[in-house]
């Protein structure tokens, strides 16, 4: 069982962004704290701001920050916008050929535990994981340019 | 977020098994019923076997049936079993590179979530979801084999 790498980066995405505040933070900053493909964040954060959680400012001193406080973003919201589908089974998919569909009892079972499963992230915000400048291993929390700090070490 | 084709066959396998009884089945039998490869099937029951869950007969007449009561067929532990990981995000997996492992709080509350969909699925048992012969859309209960009935009709 596991969550997409769509949804998996956007909550990177969400954290990186908590920690740098109010500063603009760029997609291939983004990418290079994270080690990411750049092509990958380009969507993530245009969804991310489609849904209100990031704004973003154009320019050459462009970027984006979170649009709203952390404690204000819930993680069980985010999942359930970036994940395409729950589809846990056939049946739950738009293509399903399950024979047993509409008689059989699984889907029940498997709607009620999936309802569980969002109802843990419910209960936490982007506020409850939020970490600091150091969590992400560059100095200072000013996340290392090549030409700015070519000897950056980590630590 | 979805569970692989593994496991939903496996708890179909189960389902038709628990519906037949004593009587013994076989893989084209069940790959029949679903509309699935029997390939897929083959080792899913070669799985389920060794799990304890179905007992195989071998020879011309043999086939496979439950090897215990629906009711002693926790659901929370054949998709333990059956799930090849629940990596929902990287750092869940064995290839893991994301860069702020070990400082992130997100998998705690990801965890939190993942125990909650598989305790509820612990709290049934295949005799929860059990149906009857005429759920799966064959004359009293014994699958229509080609040959024996060609025009048999659906409901």
């Amino acid at each position: 069982m596991r969550l997409t790498t769509f949804s998996d980066y956007a909550l990177r995405v969400l954290m990186y962004a908590a920690t740098a505040g109010e500063r603009l933070i760029t997609v291939e900053e983004t990418a290079r704290v994270y080690g990411i493909s750049r092509a990958h964040l380009m969507k993530v954060v245009n969804i991310l701001t489609r849904m209100g959680h990031l704004r973003a400012v154009r320019g050459r001193a462009g970027g984006f920050a979170l649009a709203r406080p952390p404690a204000d973003i819930n993680l069980g919201a985010v999942v359930r916008a970036t994940e395409p589908d729950f589809a846990l089974v056939e049946c739950f998919a738009t293509h399903n050929r399950c024979t047993i569909t509409g008689r059989c009892r699984l889907p029940g079972v498997l709607n009620e535990a999936l309802g569980a499963f969002l109802a843990t992230l419910d209960g936490y915000s982007l506020a409850d994981i939020l970490l600091q400048a150091d969590d992400f291993a560059l100095p200072d929390g000013v996340p290392a340019r090549p030409e700015a700090a070519p000897s950056a070490s980590r630590g």
